[in-house]
C-alpha cells in the first residue's frame, strides 16, 4: 500500500442537488459502465456533497458522474480505501432503502445459485454463499461451513447494521444455526471500520456455536471461528482437491499444504503424502483434520518448513516424488510485486518438475489476483522448458462454481490450477 | 493459405556432413529450443542436403541448426507445408531407426496415460489416443471409438509405412479390432501426400469393420469411417458435455450442434432441446445418435439453419431459453481472420445472452487455435457488458485430459469452454 497515494486528499467540489456524487476520470468512467467495477482513489476527480452538507459520510451511496456530469450509476463510497468507489448499480441516485432491497434479492439469488451448482449433501456441506461483486453484493463475503456462516463485511458501506440484518434474514431460513462476523484485521484497518459485533448476528441456541466440522468431497474438516487463523478452509479449491486425487499416485508432496486440503484428498489414493507448511498453526489444524479422517492417518506426515528452503534441499538431496502439489499463498499482492512473484513461481515449479519421477503428476496453483492465467501458464511453461522434460498439460482449472467470477472484471478469476504430467 | 509465401523457394546450401540439415532464423531458433516447436517456412534460412546429395527427400529427418551452425535438435521436414519443420527431438542427427524407437515408446506412454486419465468403461469407450506434439508424436493423431481406431498421419514424415507399422503394433494389443487411416483431404493436399492405404492397417476379422457405436458419459453415438463427414465426434468436448448437463435446465438451444453432442447430453436434464446446424449431413448423424438413445427421443428436435440467421431471427421474435450452448466451428482459421472471428463471437454471444431468461445458463465455446482463452473471455465479457445483464462466470474449461496440450505451445490449448449464469 503506497501511503502517499493513499493519503492524497480528495477534492471536495460544489454541492450536488441529487444527493452526494463523485466525479471520476475518463479511464474510470469507461470501466464504471461495466457492472460492478471498482474506481480507485487516483481516478476520483472530486467528491460532491449533497446539498446542505459539507462532507460525504464514509460508506455513503454516491452517484458516479463522468467529467461532463453524466451519471454512470451508484457506488458505495469508502473514505479511506484505495478502492474509493464500488459500483452497486447502473442507476443513479440509488437510496439506502433501494440498495437494501436489491441486496435482499441478490442474497436470495446467491443462495439459489449454490443450491443448483453446489448443493448441500452429507459429502459436501460447505461452500461460499456470497462472493462480493461476483454475486452482485460488493463488499460482502459469506462462507458456509455446515451449519455455521462466516461473514466478512469488507467496506464502510457494508459493515453496517442494516446490511447485517438483511443477511441474517436471508440466511437463517437455510438450516444455518449461527452467523458470525469475522473481519480480516488488515481490511478493517484499511477501511477504518468501527468495531464489529463480538456476538453472533444470529444463533438458534443460547450458546452460540463458533466451531464446527464440515465435509468436502466426503472428507471431514474443522472450522473454528475463534482460532487465530485468518481464513477458513480454501473452499475455492474444493473441486481442484478432487481433481488432484484423480491424478495423484505413489509418493506425494504437498507444498504449502495449509490446513491439509490437498494432502488429505491425495492420501485417499497415494501411498504416502508429506504436507509442508511454514505455519505451525496451520499444520496444527491440518493434523486435527487428519484425525477427523482416521482411515488416512497412517499415510500422512507434516513438515514445518519454508517451501523454497525445503524444495531446494530436497532437490539437491535427489528426492523424487510421483506427485507434487504447489499451492503457495499469493506471491503478487500488488502489480509492483509481479516480478518477484514470477521468479518465485518459476523457481518453485522448476524444482518440482525436476523432483518428479517419469510420468509424475504436477498440480500447480496460483491465487494471485495480479497474475493472469495466461501469465501463470507462461511461467510454468518456462519452467517446463528449463526442466528439459516433456510436460503435458492435462487440465486448466479455476475456482469451484460457488466462487463465480465477474466476466467484466478479469481480476475476479484469481485462482489458477494447472494439472500436468511430467515425462 | 498465402500461395506466394507457400511457393517461395527454399534456398539450398552446401552439403552437411552429418546428414541433411536446416538453418533457421534466430526467432525460430529461440522457439525450437522448447520441445516440439514448429518452424514455419518463412523462418528457414536454408536447407543443407546430406553429403553426396543434391536435395532433401520430403519427410526426411533433418538436423536443425541456428545461424551459427549450432545444432538445436532434429525435425521432420515437409517440402510443401507452411510448417516446414516439426521438432521431434532435442538431439541432433536422429536416425529414422532412433525416431521409430522413440515413437514406439511414446505410443506406449500415450496408451498408459489414457488408461490413467480416461480409462475405458461401458459408459466411456472413446478417447483420443495420440495427439501429435502433445504426446510427443508430431504429425500423428489417433482416436479410439470403442474397438475402432482412426488414424490421421498429417505430414510427409509420418504418412509412411514404417510409422504405420509401429502404430499398428502399439495399438493392436489393447482390444482394438480395426485400425483405419482417414486422412483429412485438405492436409493431404497441403502436404502433397501420396495415396494412403484404402485397406485397414490392421483388422482382426476378414471383413473389416469401418463403423461402430461408442459411448461417452453413458450415451451412445455412431462413428462411421465411410461417411462423408470429415471428423468424428468431438471427443475433446467429452467432459464439457457432462458439465453442460450439470448446469442445463428448462428449454435449451444448442447452436452448431454438429452430431448432437451437447443436445443429447442436455436432453437428460432439460424439458426440451433444439439442436441447430447448417449441415444436413451432420444433423442426419445427430438424429441417428438420438435414435441410439431412445429415452431422449421425445425431447430433442433438429433445425437445419445458419447459426447467425437463426439467432437474429429468434432474438427479434422474442424467443427465450433457459439454456443456450454456442459451439461454432473455428471462426479464426488464421491470424488474419481474427478480426472477423472476434466480431462473430461477439454477435453470437450477445444474442444468446439477450435470449436467456433470468438465471439462464450459457455454455460458450471456441476452438480457434488463433484466439487465446484470454481473448475469448474478453469477447464474451464485452458481449456481457453490452447485454446489460449480470453475467456470472461459473467455469472456465478446456479439452478433456485425453487431449493434452503442450505447455510451451500455447496454440495447443485450443479449446475454450465458458459456463456462465446470465442474470
Amino acid at each position: 500500500m503506497n501511503r502517499n497515494t493513499e493519503q492524497r486528499p480528495i477534492r471536495i467540489g460544489a454541492a450536488h442537488p441529487q444527493g452526494p456524487a463523485a466525479v471520476v476520470t475518463r479511464r474510470a468512467a469507461d470501466r464504471a459502465r461495466t457492472k460492478f467495477a471498482w474506481v480507485y482513489r487516483t481516478d476520483i476527480e472530486q467528491m460532491l456533497p449533497a446539498e446542505g452538507e459539507n462532507t460525504i459520510a464514509p460508506g455513503s451511496l454516491v452517484t458516479v458522474l463522468d467529467a461532463r456530469g453524466i451519471p454512470l450509476g451508484t457506488a458505495l463510497y469508502s473514505s479511506s480505501s484505495q478502492i474509493t468507489l464500488r459500483m452497486v448499480s447502473a442507476s443513479a441516485g440509488v437510496t439506502r432503502e433501494a440498495y437494501l432491497a436489491t441486496l435482499r434479492e441478490r442474497v436470495a439469488g446467491a443462495v439459489a445459485l449454490r443450491a443448483s451448482v453446489s448443493p448441500l449433501s452429507d459429502a459436501d456441506n460447505a461452500h461460499r454463499l456470497l462472493f462480493s461483486e461476483a454475486d452482485g453484493t460488493p463488499g460482502i463475503i459469506a462462507d458456509r461451513y455446515n451449519d455455521l456462516v462466516i461473514l466478512q463485511l469488507l467496506t464502510q458501506g457494508t459493515a453496517q447494521d442494516d446490511v447485517r440484518a438483511v443477511l441474517a434474514e436471508g440466511f437463517r431460513l437455510h438450516g444455518i444455526s449461527t452467523i458470525v462476523e469475522r473481519p480480516d484485521p488488515k481490511i478493517r484497518e484499511l477501511e477504518e471500520l468501527g468495531p464489529s459485533p463480538t456476538e453472533p448476528l444470529f444463533s438458534d441456541s443460547t450458546e452460540a456455536k463458533l466451531a464446527t466440522q464440515f465435509t468436502i468431497n466426503g472428507l471431514t474438516f474443522h472450522y473454528d471461528a475463534t482460532s487465530g487463523q485468518k481464513t477458513g478452509a480454501f473452499l475455492d479449491q474444493r473441486l481442484n482437491y478432487a481433481a488432484a486425487a484423480r491424478y495423484a499416485h505413489g509418493r506425494a508432496l504437498d507444498i504449502c499444504t495449509y490446513q491439509g486440503g490437498f494432502a488429505l484428498h491425495m492420501a485417499q489414493v497415494c501411498e504416502r503424502v508429506t504436507g509442508v507448511d511454514a505455519s505451525r498453526l496451520a499444520l496444527a489444524v491440518a493434523d486435527r483434520n487428519l484425525e477427523a479422517n482416521p482411515s488416512l492417518k497412517a499415510k500422512v506426515n507434516w513438515i514445518e518448513a519454508d517451501a523454497f528452503d525445503l524444495l531446494r534441499e530436497y532437490e539437491k538431496g535427489g528426492q523424487l516424488y510421483d506427485t507434487i502439489v504447489l499451492d503457495p499463498p499469493a506471491f503478487a499482492k500488488s502489480k509492483r510485486a509481479m516480478e518477484g512473484a514470477v521468479r518465485g513461481y518459476k523457481e518453485m515449479n522448476l524444482r518440482a518438475m525436476k523432483m518428479l519421477k517419469p510420468g509424475g503428476t504436477l498440480v500447480t496453483c496460483s491465487c494471485s489476483h495480479h497474475i493472469s492465467l495466461a501469465e501463470f501458464t507462461e511461467v510454468v511453461a518456462s519452467a517446463a522448458a528449463d526442466s528439459h522434460k516433456r510436460v503435458q498439460l492435462l487440465e486448466t482449472r479455476g475456482a469451484a462454481p460457488d466462487h463465480p467470477a465477474v466476466l467484466t472484471l478479469p481480476e475476479s478469476s484469481y485462482l489458477k490450477c494447472l494439472i500436468a504430467r511430467v515425462g
